[in-house]
Parts: structure tokens; C-alpha cells; sequence
């Protein structure tokens, strides 16, 4: 039986539920969503879809071991985040985002997760890691920069006020929900912040299911609030 | 097998089964229930659902262990009562609720719940889990003082006389309905009630499995005849 | 293997099939129900889709104690019993049926039952059993009063034909079909009839599945047929 | 594995396959199938559905045992042939058919199976088999006749041409196809024929397994084919 | 683990998935399908649907004992060939074709079926296989030239371009792709090709399999095929 | 537990995971695509449903032996590849693509996977591997022919501009993506590049998920994305 002062378990269990439940209620409103902004729902509930299952894998994992389930964690992530990428993509294809911009945000994701599973899961235990860490923060502030800067936010502007404001929500989403892993990881790998060890012994897994379920179910509800507002202008249907 | 006085394990596969049979009853409704009103009618299916889910853990804990399965109370509550501040706020939109009063209800409800853990599931049997019950009910009673005078009730007054008598019928489940756990909590830990152990001997099983069955299905049914009554006014798709 | 003259064992099987069929009977023809009937037709699967689930859980029971399975029997009534009486409910609403009387019907049907329970399940060897049957057979016929000449009947009556007749197909039921129950009971209990044993050697068991599947799957028929003719006039939808 | 030589199993396998197939064409057909006749293709798919369930059961019983499932036959059989007697409603219900006819096939139906049980599974090996399957014969030939010559023919011819056809076929199934049944009986007990041992040897399991897809998924398509054909009239929804 | 060399269990792997593949391939297709069609297109998909639930035994058959599964094969082959004589008994029924059609056709299939299972089945090991094999030729040729000449081409013809074109094409599928089975025969049974052994040591399974495959699935799209030229010739709704 | 550096394993469950949620994806967009185009966006769906199927198999069977799992490999690639060629046929079918063309195709793909096969699986250690896989190539280069310059390109190009350009990226896909897995072959097989071993020690698992998730789930989403762009254009329903 799982002891009650099991935090890190009770947060997946929370985790694995919660992907679920979100899931559901984004299938299910589907049916209820305009026709152009049906994909954009369609992939968030794929995304906490994909995070549920690999949630049901990593509480298993942790109920059995004890051990941080990094190994499915990165595997996870490598799907959904591109897949928020493809969120981006899809709001601001209306005025004009070219299939390029998703290639690299895309490429950006990717680049940050590779180096991030070296440093922690290959490297976690020695020093080296924050080189790793830090390679894959110039990536990920490359996406924070075109999201709050760059093109996507260009483009979300142009895109009209509803669209703008969910971009902004997003951009939010990124730079402040998305910094809870690269904080867990500076606090869970012996390199620390450029080599100097910080936060040492806060619990890894317990930021990170508790920022996966706001970041994945929180972006999606923004994409969902904003189908809901914008009724009347539709998505072109350009390849 | 059971036996037949076994009241705990009786009530728990009531709960089960009632859950589950809330949740089909919800989802197979969708289709009857008039667009506007779809999506509060899926989250009372949700909230059924998850927690049929989990009564199907506590049931099954239960009867392997005769524990009391806290652990697992909590992590479906801390889901399906924000999902309740949800359904407050899918009510009171149409009249003006902005996104920052479901934030006070979900941060209330969230520390009204951690605060009760720990005060249940870790310090439990000792004097101390007054005062976080203690703590617990402030958030709770801020809750029960939002619902019953202040911005949802002044919401869902201007809203319509439906969705005005709804809402009195949702407080009435938060004030009454909703006490049953606080008393259960204090019959269940040994700081009691600010210290004086009381109605200690209680099983608190019995006391939340019924509460549950019927705050969850009760609160549910009150929206759903919410939904077929307002046939005429609409909820506006602001975000 | 079962015994060719196992007669329990086969009414075990016969009720969980025949539930099953009728749940999908009904599930099937909500699409080919008119709007107004179709929470009535759900009602009536979801009480034939309980009783198969647990005539699944009492069959395995059966099959593996040759016990009675007295625990699950009364979980199962506590659930369908009380939706049998939404079913009431539901019919004379459009005749001015008030929430009130719902709650008369659901208040009786569970003091019927939670007695019925403690003289069946923990004191059913004992004299006393018959205190514990006659008050729940105080409450079985006050139900059998509503329905006959009080409440029911009257706002039945006032509904039209089709509805008053619908509601003497269920009054029939409740007066025959369900005094199996209370037989049963007398049959099965150390008490008797007002203490003196009668008819003890019958089993409960065959006469609980075969008076279950008939009343459960009958009840569900009327407000199937009722379903059917009521073409023209509609429910409102009044809370 | 299976012996090639085993018949038996061979006839097991393509009975419980050729229900689940029949079962999923009425089903899907149901959308294909105008509205009146919608519940008649429903049951037919119901009926199959039942016996590919016991199928199931029989299949693996015979391979574990090699025993006669006997036992799960007659449960089978106490549900499917009352709904057969369902669809001959059905089908007459146009011109006039009342509820008291059903009753009057479902209650012949009962006695049949009932009396043929208690000859065919409890006194098999005794002489006084042949009474009881006497009495069951003298059910079964009432039904013959209803068919045949009674109130059902009378009815369906009342209804017109494509009913009485369809009527016409279903009698036929009635007289011949039904009748492997009690010449299974007939050739598996100790009392023969009226006393006289007949036929002894023949497996009884062969010819019953032949005999129900036969009779099940031909008794389904007559009432198929019947809803194809009857474009224009269609049934009154009289209870 | 499976050998690479083990083709055979190669093409049972291939087999199960295409014809999976392929039911949900027609089943998703029903939608799209027009009204007189969809029985037919349903029909491919129980076609494969069958074929593709004996795959899986099969498969598991030959993996456990690593013997040919020719039990499973005719069990699946008397449910599915007689499904394909149906298949042409519905094109051909636009333009007159009789139900003893395809009793003419069934009658003959289940001929061929069963003499071939008693010759390789039962007597797969001694030379009188040619004789049961001989006859079996004689049903199966009978069914070649119904489609090719007979009923069967005549009333094809007569129903249109379409389904002239479409029947050609199956009596293609009859007269090549299923002589792959008798050659199967011919090759795995002592009596060879009329009393001489031949091709002795080709493996029977691979034949078997991808001629299933091919038969099964091109019989299915050739149907699927015809009926999305012919929009508009609808088939009369006669029984 | 999985070892964090077994990468091989981590592209088994990226795939698996992949595969399932682009089947999701491609299934759930159906109902959203115009007619026209379901039949394509279909097929899309069940080649990477019919990869996520065998990710499943070679995934576990990598985890239980550490082996390539190149026997399920080619059953994977024998269905999947064929239907990338039915892809090719249907968006050239609007302007004149011949049921020969699709045969050419699949020929080609067949002649090229089982000479792969037998090159890889069979005689993987011996030099002569890599005669085997250049009468592969050979055939692969067919393929590259046909879509670049041959009766493919030419039909695309008159199909219009959106499925030439569809036509051009599943060009570039066959080019670059599909020639990930010759490479592999060259690294994995003593025979490597015309007898000279070549990039001995490359792991063959990691470059084929990789590919495969990208030419499948790319493969699909390009054919989805002609769905939408050729709103106005319908493929004619010919055979
Ligand atoms: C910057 C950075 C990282 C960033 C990770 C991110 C941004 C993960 C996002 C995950 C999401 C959004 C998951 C599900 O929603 C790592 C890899 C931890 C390594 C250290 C540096
Ligand atoms: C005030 C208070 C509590 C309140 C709990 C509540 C209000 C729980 C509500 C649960 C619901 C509504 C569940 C499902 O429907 C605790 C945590 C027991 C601790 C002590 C103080
Ligand atoms: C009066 C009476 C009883 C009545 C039980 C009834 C009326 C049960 C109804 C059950 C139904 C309707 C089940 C499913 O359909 C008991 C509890 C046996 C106890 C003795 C007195
Ligand atoms: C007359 C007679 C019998 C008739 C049985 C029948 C008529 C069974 C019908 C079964 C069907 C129709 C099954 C499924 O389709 C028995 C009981 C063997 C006993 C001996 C006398
Ligand atoms: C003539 C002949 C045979 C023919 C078999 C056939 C024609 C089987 C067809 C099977 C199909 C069509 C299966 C699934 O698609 C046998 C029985 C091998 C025995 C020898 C003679
Ligand atoms: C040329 C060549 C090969 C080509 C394989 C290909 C082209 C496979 C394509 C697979 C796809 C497209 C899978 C799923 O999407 C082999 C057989 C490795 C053997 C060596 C030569």
C-alpha cells in the first residue's frame, strides 16, 4: 500500500487522472467545436491523450521503484511538445505562417530535448550536465523569443485581438510554465547552474507532474477558449 | 468474501456503481441537452467519472487492507472540487464572471484540501490536526461565503431566475452537503474539534462514501435541470 | 462444472444475460425515441444495466460459496429501487409532479430497504427478523398507497390515457411483482410471518432472479410502450 | 489441440462465429433500416447476440468436459425462443395483434423449455424422459398450430401479402426447423419415443448446434428481408 | 522467439493483420457508401472480419504445435465462402436473381467444403483423399461455371456495364484464385491428383494464406469498387 | 527497468506511441474531410494504425531479447508499403491513373521488400547479402522512377497544381525518407555496399523508427493536407 506521506505518487496518480479527464472532455467537445477550429482541439486532447498513457507508465515505474521515471518522462515530451508547436502553427496560419516557422519550432523543441535527456538521464550525475543544460536553454529561449518576440507573435497579432490574446496566454505559458523543468533540472543533475549545485534535494518528479498538468492541460484549454471565440472568423484551408 | 456487516465495503460499492451510472447517464444526455449548456453537462460526467474511478481504487483498497483509503480520497478531490468551482463559474458567465473568481474558487478549494491532508493523512493522530482543519475550514468557509453572498451569488442573481435558483441549490450542497466532510474530520483525527476529541468512534468511511454519492450526483443533476430549463437565453462564448 | 440440477445457477445465468440484452435494447432504441421520452427510456437501461453488472458479481458469488448473495443483492436494490421511482417521477411530471414527491418515493424505498437489510443480512437467524421485515413493509406499502390511490395515481390520471394507463401497468408491478420480495423474505428469515416460520425450504434465491428480471425488465417495457404512443403530447422541461 | 475428427468442436466453432457475424450485420443494419421496423431487426440481432454469448460458453464447456453442455443450451434457449415469440408479435401487431397473444406464445415457450429440461437433464437416463418431453411436444405443437393455423397466421394474413410471406416462412421454421429439437431429445434420452429407444448413438450436439444457427440467423433474415420490402406500410406505435 | 526462415508463421502475421486491416477498412467505409450498397460492402467486411478472428487462432495454432491449423481453416472457410456466394446473389438481384440462386450456390459450396474437409482432414494420409477431393472438384466446378456461364453471368449481364464488369471480375477471383486451394490439396494430400502424388513437399500454409489474403480482400474491393461507379442503378428492396 | 542510455528501446516507445496517436488523429479528422477524400485519409489512418500494431510487438520483443525485430519488420513493411501505393493511385485517379499503374507500383514494392527480407533475415551474415539487396535496390529505384519522372508525375502534374505538389513532397519522401532503410541495410549486413563493408556498428533499430515515424506519419499528414486544399476538386468515382 502507498504511505500517505507519499507526495511524489499522490501527484501522479493526480497527473494520470487529470490527462484522462482532460482528454475525455476534449473529445467529447468535438462535436460541439466550429469546423476550422477542430483540429486545433483535436490535438489538444491528443496531447494530454499521449501524456495520460505515458503518466499510467510512470506511476507504475515509480510505484515499483522509487526511482525518477526519466526515461518515459523525455519520451513523452518528445511528442507533445512538438505537438504545442503545432498548436502555434495552427492559430497563426491565418495571416500567413509558412509550414517553415513550424519546422523550427519544431527543430528548436527537438534540440532542447535531446541535450536535455543526455544531461540528465546520461550525464545527471556528473558536472558535464550543465554544459548539456545549458545548450538546451539556448534552444529553449529561442522558442520563448519567437513566441514573445519573433515571428509566431507577429503573426498571432495580425491574426486579430481573440487569436493575439490567446498567444499571449501562451507565450505566458512558456516562459513561465515551462521554466519548472529547466529549474527541476538545474535542482535534479550534479552540474547544478553553470556547475555550481542549487536546490538540492527538492523533489524532481513532484514539479514536474504538477507543471505537466498545467502546461498541457492549461494550453489546451486556451486553444479551446479561444475556438469558442472566434465564430466567425475561420481558418483559411491552405495546405 | 464479505460479510455482511461489512457497512464500509456495502456503502463503497454503492459508490462505485452509483458514480458510474452518473457518468453514463451524463454523457449518453449530451446529445439532448441544448448547445450552450453541453459543456456543464460534460463536467458533471466527468466529475462522476473520475470519481467512479477512483472509487473503484478505494474500494478494492479497502477490502484488501480494512484501511480507510485517504490517500486516494484526496487525490479525486482535489480534481472533481475544482471541477465543481468550474461548474460556478460555466453558470454565472453569462451575467459577467470573469476567469479571476474561478482562480479564488480553485485556490480556496486547493488549499482547503492540502491544508485538510495533511492534517488528516499525516498528522492524523495528533492534537496539531485541529489547527489544519482549522485552516481547511477558513478556505471552505470563504467558499461557502462566495456561493452564498458574494460575487457568484451576485453573478447568478443577475443572471436569471433559473440559473438563481440553481445556484441556491448548489450553495445548499456546498453549505450542507459539503459539511459532512468537516465533520467527518473531526470525528476522525485526534485534535477533534479545536482539540476536543468528539464523536470519535464515527466511521468516517461510511459518512464521505454517501456524502460523495450524493454531493457529486446531487450537484450534477441540479446543473443538468439547469440545462433544461434555460432553453431560451444562451451562454455567450467569451473566453 | 455446474450440476445439470442446479436450478439456482441457471436463473443466475438467465437474469445476468437477460439484464444485458435488455440494457442493449434499450441503449439501441434511445436513437429511435422521441425527444421527450428518451431520459425515461435511458432511466430504464441504466436500472437493467446495473442489475447485470451485479448479477455478474452475484453469480460468481454463487457459483464459488453457494451462499446467497444477500450483500450484493441489496446494493443492486438500493441503486435500481430509487431509479424505479425517478421512473415515477418522471411520467407525471407534465401533470404537475413536484421534486417533493420524488423524494417521498426515494425516502420510503430506502427505509424499505436499509431494514429489509438488517433483518435479512444481520439478523435473518433470529426472531427479531420479523420486527425489521414489518417495518420495511410499512414503507413497501405506503409506496404501494402513492401509486395506487395517492399522488401518483392522481397526477397519473391527470396526464392523460396512455400515461394513466402506463402507470397501472407499474402499480401492478409494484403491488404483485414486488410482494416476491417481501415473500422471500419471510421465507428465507428465522422470523417468519410476525415470528412464526412459513414456507422455509423455498429458496430465496430463484424467486429473487426470476421476480428481478421480470420486474426490472417488465418496469422498463411500460415506459418503453408508453414511449411509443405518447407521440404527441411532450414533457416540459420544468425543473 | 482439437482433434480433426472432432465434429463436435468443429460445429462449436462455426456456431459461436456465424452468431457473432449475424449479430454484427443486424446491428450495423440498423441504421439502414427504416424506422418501424427498426426494433424487429434490433431483437433479431438480439437474439443472435444471446446465443453467440452461450456459444462461447458451450464451445469451451464441450472442449474442457466433452460433455453435452445441456445447461447452458436451455438458458440460451428460455431467452431466445421468448424473443422469437416477441418478432411474430411484432410483425402482427399492424392488424391488430394484442399483448394477450404474446403472453399466450411466451407461456407455451416456458412450458416447452421447462418440461423439456427437467426430461433432458435431470431424468435423461430414466424411461420416464419421454413423459416429460411429451408434455413439452404438446406445447411445442400448440405453438405449431398458433402459427400455423391460429391467431397468428389469421393476423399476419390480415396485415398483407409481404407479412403473411414472411409468416409463412417463419411457420415453416417453426415446424421443421424447430423440430431438430425434439429429435435431438428423442435420440439422447432413455425414453425414445414414447418408451422406444430411437436413434440412440446420434450425437445430440451436432444436430442442436446446425439446428440453432439455422434457425436463429434464418429466423433474423425472414425478419430482415421483411423490413426491406415493406417500404410504404409501416406499424402503428399502439403499446 | 520466431525464426527469420519461419515463413510460415511469416505469412500468418501478414494474414491476420491485412484482414483486420481490411474489416475496418469496409466498416469505415459504410458511411461513405450509398444506400443500396452498404449490405454488400458490409458483407466484405464480415467477410474479412471472420477471416481475420480465425487468423488469430490460427496463428497461435501453428506458433504452439508448428502443424498445419486445417480445423480452423474449413471452420472459417464454411462461414466465409457461402458469405461470397451471397456477395454474388446481391449484385445479381437488380435483375432478377432468385433466393435458389444462392441456395444453388451455398448448396454447392458447403459440397465442396465438406467432402474436401473429410478427404484432407480425415483422410489426408491414404490415398482415397483424391476421390473426396474429386467430388469436391466437381461442386467447386459447378460454382465456376455458374459464374462464368450459368445463372450467376447471365444475370449480371443483364443488370448493367457495372455489374457485368464487377462479376467478371469475381468469376476471375473463382476460377484462378481459388484453385490455389484445390492445388493446396492436391500438393498436401497422399492421393495426390488422382491417385498420383504431386508436388509433394510444397508447404500448404503459405499457399493457403496468401491466397486467403487475396481472395478474400480483392473479393471485398471488387464489391467495393462497383459500388461507387454504380450511383446510380439502386438495387430494388425485393426479399 | 530500462537502462536510460538504451536508446534503441526509447525509439521503440516514441514509435509505438506515434503511430497510435496519428491513427487517432487521422480517424478523428474523417468525419471533418470532405468525401472525396475520406477514402485517402482512411488509408492514412490504417497504415499507421497497422504500424502502431507491430511497434507494440517490436517493442517488446526488443525488450525481452535484445534482438533486432527485423521478422516483424517486413510483415510491417509488406502491408504498409503497398498502401503508400494506393495513396499514389488515388490522387492520381482524377486524372486517368489505371488500375495497372497501382499494380506496377505494388509489384515493384513487393519484389523490393521480399528480396530485402531474404537478403537481411536470411543471409544477413554472409556476403552475399548484398546481391539480395541490390536487386531490392533495383526495384526501389523503379519506384523513385515512377514517382519523379514516370506515369505518376506526369498524372499528378495533370491533376492540378495542389496534387502535383502533394505528388512532389511524397516524391521527396520516397527519395530521402524511404532510403533511410538501405542504408540500414547496407550497415547491418555483412555484404554491405557491393561486398565492402560499410558503417559496421550503426544501429539499424534507431535509424528505422526514426524513418519509419517520419515517412509514415509524414506520408499521411501530406495526403491530409491535399484534403484540405482541393475543397472545390472531387476524385470521380471510377473503378
Ligand atoms: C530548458 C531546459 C529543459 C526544458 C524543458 C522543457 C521546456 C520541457 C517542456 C515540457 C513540456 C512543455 C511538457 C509537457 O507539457 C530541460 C529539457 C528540462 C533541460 C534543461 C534545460
Ligand atoms: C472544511 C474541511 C474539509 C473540507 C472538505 C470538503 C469540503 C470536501 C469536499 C469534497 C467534495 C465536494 C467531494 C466530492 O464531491 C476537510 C478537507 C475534510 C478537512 C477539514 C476541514
Ligand atoms: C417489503 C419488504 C421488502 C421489500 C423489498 C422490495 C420491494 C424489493 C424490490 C426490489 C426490486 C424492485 C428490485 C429490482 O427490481 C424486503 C426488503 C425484502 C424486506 C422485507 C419487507
Ligand atoms: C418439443 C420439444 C422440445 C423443443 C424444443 C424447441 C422447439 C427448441 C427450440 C429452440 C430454438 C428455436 C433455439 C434457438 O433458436 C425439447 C425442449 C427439445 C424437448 C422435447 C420436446
Ligand atoms: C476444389 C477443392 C477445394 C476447394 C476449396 C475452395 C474453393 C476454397 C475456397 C476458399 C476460399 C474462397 C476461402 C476464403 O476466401 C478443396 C476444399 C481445397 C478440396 C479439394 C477440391
Ligand atoms: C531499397 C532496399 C530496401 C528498401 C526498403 C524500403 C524502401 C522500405 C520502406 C519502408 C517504409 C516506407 C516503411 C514504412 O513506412 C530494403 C528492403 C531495406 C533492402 C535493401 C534495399
Amino acid at each position: 500500500p502507498i504511505a500517505n506521506d507519499n507526495y511524489v505518487a499522490f501527484t501522479f496518480f493526480i497527473g494520470c487522472m487529470a490527462m484522462m479527464a482532460a482528454s475525455v472532455f476534449f473529445f467529447f467537445e468535438l462535436g460541439n467545436t466550429e469546423k476550422p477550429w477542430r483540429t486545433s482541439v483535436l490535438v489538444s486532447g491528443l496531447i494530454t491523450f499521449i501524456a495520460a498513457v505515458h503518466y499510467y507508465y510512470m506511476r507504475d515505474y515509480n510505484l515499483a521503484t522509487g526511482q525518477s521515471p526519466t526515461f518515459f518522462r523525455y519520451v513523452d515530451w518528445i511528442l507533445t511538445v512538438p505537438l504545442m508547436c503545432v498548436e502555434f502553427y495552427l492559430i497563426t496560419r491565418k495571416s500567413g505562417a509558412k509550414i517553415g516557422l513550424l519546422w523550427k519550432l519544431i527543430t528548436a523543441s527537438v534540440v532542447m530535448l535531446i541535450t536535455g535527456y543526455i544531461g540528465e538521464a546520461i550525464y545527471g550525475q556528473e558536472t558535464q550536465s550543465w554544459v548539456w543544460g545549458f545548450v538546451s536553454g539556448l534552444a529553449y529561449f529561442y522558442i520563448v523569443y519567437l513566441v514573445w518576440a519573433g515571428d509566431v507573435k507577429k503573426l498571432a497579432d495580425a491574426a486579430g485581438p481573440a487569436v493575439a490574446r490567446a498567444n499571449n496566454a501562451l507565450a505566458w505559458f512558456v516562459l513561465v510554465g515551462w521554466a519548472i523543468y529547466p529549474i527541476g533540472y538545474i535542482a535534479g543533475t550534479a552540474g547544478g547552474f553553470f556547475g555550481i549545485p542549487m536546490l538540492r534535494g527538492l523533489s524532481m518528479d513532484i514539479v514536474y507532474n504538477i507543471g505537466d498538468a498545467v502546461n498541457k492541460i492549461g494550453f489546451g484549454l486556451v486553444i479551446y477558449a479561444l475556438s469558442r471565440s472566434e465564430k466567425v472568423i475561420s481558418l483559411p484551408a491552405r495546405a
